[in-house]
């Protein structure tokens, strides 16, 4: 990037031609009239289509279960044997201790927390609502739907900022759990994180398996919803950490969750709840009083598309054919347009959903804005952070899965626009 | 049924000598070693064939809602438009004020409890769990699942008895209702009740409209679970209880339920909730954090197996050839051995799932103990009251959806033996 000057370098005189270039840049895009969305995680109709199948899945009088269950009639909270079978390899969980639900591991991370407000955990002496001012661990930047659920709740979210090199704070992590019993849980995607695309080492996770928690109910909120949604052949494996936690003496500390929603049909596709025998009987009790079961034709539909975990795996390698280009095409214009400037820096990553770009410190609401009305859709600024409050105004989360190519090199050329301008506005004092 | 006579008129002898009788019947039905189940209103296997057309729906290729929609991917919280407007005739709830969910629900009225007990309704001051003691009216006869959701968030019950000819106690809930701001809400199945099988009238329907509360957010749980499952074609029709509402100046104070589980699969249908403006904007905000969406294939997959409200009918003709010779079965077999002997009383349903017999009081629990060892699995004693206490140990609710008739006929005469023995053990002081 030897071309492109650090705008921190540049005398006032520089800064003010390069802005006034750019304004005119600026003007041409707004005359475009585009409408590009790059606010969410969604898979594109594409990569909807690998699962095509399951729309006339699992076809006529195929109903039986293996055990012999009609999945057509009511019962088996559990979900089926044989679909939990096939994502236990995957998510790590013992076939045993895997719940099989409908299409939104959101909603068992939401009822796990709403059930923990109103009924004393494993191990917990109350519940969470009679704590004054309960508390979450949240490293950020996260994902502003798991942060939602606490705010809803009265959760008070504590942000744990990465270390000055990109890293999980996991000193900081062990200090807050052990000094504060209000701090009942802590939020984490261990896998191709949202949006940093960073995975947990298995030093980070044997650390937080075995470390000292003040209150006696905490839980790791595991939301592992990118196991196998991988970006390069470089698969990136996380420790087990159900595993982990049993081994550390503390078998009840870990909900793990994860969903085919970026694997089959995001709005049609199947849940899980891994966890340990005791909190698993707990949820089970709450969830009884909600529903005789799942959708079980749904998830027969999916025992019979995918198969067993390598017909997950086969299936992923298609996701990633689509979306690698997509990924690639992000970093090459980022790289190109913002490459040595000082005002960006963004993620890497080998998996998952996101890239996570932080632009100059006080900018991101004001890029979000001129993107905005240049036709652009970006999530909302400070969404990555609790309570959409970003403390250095400078991260955005890139979701480049759903636009096409060609939509996709149009909107981050406009963003790139965005960021240049508007940290000229900055530097240049406006 | 002039051949028996009334247990009560029979001297000792005679009882003595019939109890002996029976107990020989007992005994033989023992032998047998049968394996019956007459305990929960599940559809059988022959009535869920009717809708096996669904396994292989909505067909390759087939995921455009009428709007444009790809029901593959993420969002439309309300449910497909085309789904709603066939059930809004049904359910007697404009399309705008209905939302289509998943496939229990049971598990929409569980969470109109919980965010009840978390966030003030409209028209509510607080939330129900900062009331001293909520409470719900409970008419019973009913439902142990409802009953489940308050005891579970420990709203206290409050049962209504039906009025001495066996009709809702209007007057006794507009009393209730009127003195008691802890009074936040009342169960209700409107049509062919659980078990009951009666329907709220006219003059019910709008009383219960119009009565003053003393609570401002009390609210009646309107589960119409069988508002298109007639046993005649005397086909009952219910008053539209959310105009009759809002005609009353009561707009909020109905949530309506209905779902698929006895229309298509009981297991893997959807589900409705209708109610107001206000309400409906309560719901969805809390919703909204819980998923991103329903499961809108299986919505899709609804609509184009029953097309329009018309195939909800047809369809519905289909199952009342399957259950109304089971029905009468029942009835044939309850009146050949029980009618004139003055210890059962039952209903006679026009439609719905259930029978409700009302044995000689005391004699419930031993009923069902009796037929349980003789291999009949009957409703446990108690069910159809809240905390499963039916103070005159009297209700057992039969279900003869799901045997088969001849599986029907061994069950029922051995209930019958049962219901004897138990009574003539009571009139002997045993």
């Amino acid at each position: 990037m030897g071309h492109v000057d650090e705008f921190s370098a540049l005398g006032s005189d520089s800064l003010l031609a390069l802005r006034e270039q750019l304004q005119k840049e600026y003007l041409r895009l707004q005359e475009r009239g585009l409408k590009l969305d790059l606010t969410r995680g969604k898979p594109s109709a594409e990569q909807l289509d690998f699962s095509n199948e399951l729309l006339a899945l699992p076809g006529p009088d195929d109903y039986r279960a293996a055990d012999g269950t009609d999945c057509r009639n009511y019962g088996g909270l559990l979900g089926l044997t044989e679909l939990r079978e096939i994502f236990s390899p995957l998510l790590q969980v013992p076939t045993a201790q895997l719940l099989a639900s409908d299409n939104s591991s959101l909603s068992l991370m939401h009822d796990t927390v709403i059930h923990a407000m109103l009924f004393p955990l494993p191990g917990g002496r109350t519940r969470w609502a009679e704590v004054e001012r309960p508390a979450f661990l949240c490293p950020v930047p996260g994902y502003d739907r798991h942060f939602s659920i606490c705010q809803k709740f009265g959760i008070e979210m504590i942000p744990v900022e990465p270390t000055a090199d990109g890293a999980l704070d996991i000193d900081e992590i062990e200090r807050l759990a052990a000094s504060d019993a209000r701090i009942k849980g802590m939020w984490f995607v261990p896998k191709y994180g949202n949006p940093t695309g960073i995975s947990v080492t298995a030093e980070q996770a044997r650390r937080l398996a075995a470390m000292p928690t003040a209150a006696d109910d905490f839980r790791l909120l595991w939301d592992d919803a990118y196991s196998v949604h991988h970006l390069t052949d470089q698969h990136t494996a996380i420790a087990p950490i159900l595993a982990l936690c049993a081994e550390a003496g503390h078998p009840d500390r870990v909900f793990v969750f994860g969903s085919t929603s970026k694997v089959t049909f995001a709005g049609a596709g199947v849940s899980f709840l891994g966890t340990s025998a005791a909190n698993l009987d707990w949820f089970q009790g709450h969830l009884s009083k909600r529903t005789i079961g799942p959708d079980k034709v749904n998830q027969l539909r999916h025992v019979r598309f995918l198969k067993d975990a390598d017909g997950v795996r086969k299936l992923m390698e298609r996701h990633r054919e689509s979306l690698a280009p997509k990924f690639a095409k992000v970093q090459e214009i980022l790289t190109e347009g913002l490459g040595g400037t000082g005002v960006a820096h963004w993620t890497d990553a080998h998996g998952g959903y996101f890239i996570s770009l932080d632009v100059l410190d006080g900018t991101a609401a004001e890029v979000i804005r001129l993107a905005k009305e240049a036709g652009i859709a970006l999530t909302p600024a400070g969404s990555t952070y609790p309570y959409g409050k970003d403390p250095r105004d400078r991260n955005i989360r890139l979701a480049p899965s759903f636009p096409p190519v060609a939509d996709l090199d149009t909107a981050m050329r406009a963003v790139v626009v965005c960021v240049k301008l508007a940290a000229l506005d900055k530097l240049l004092g406006n």
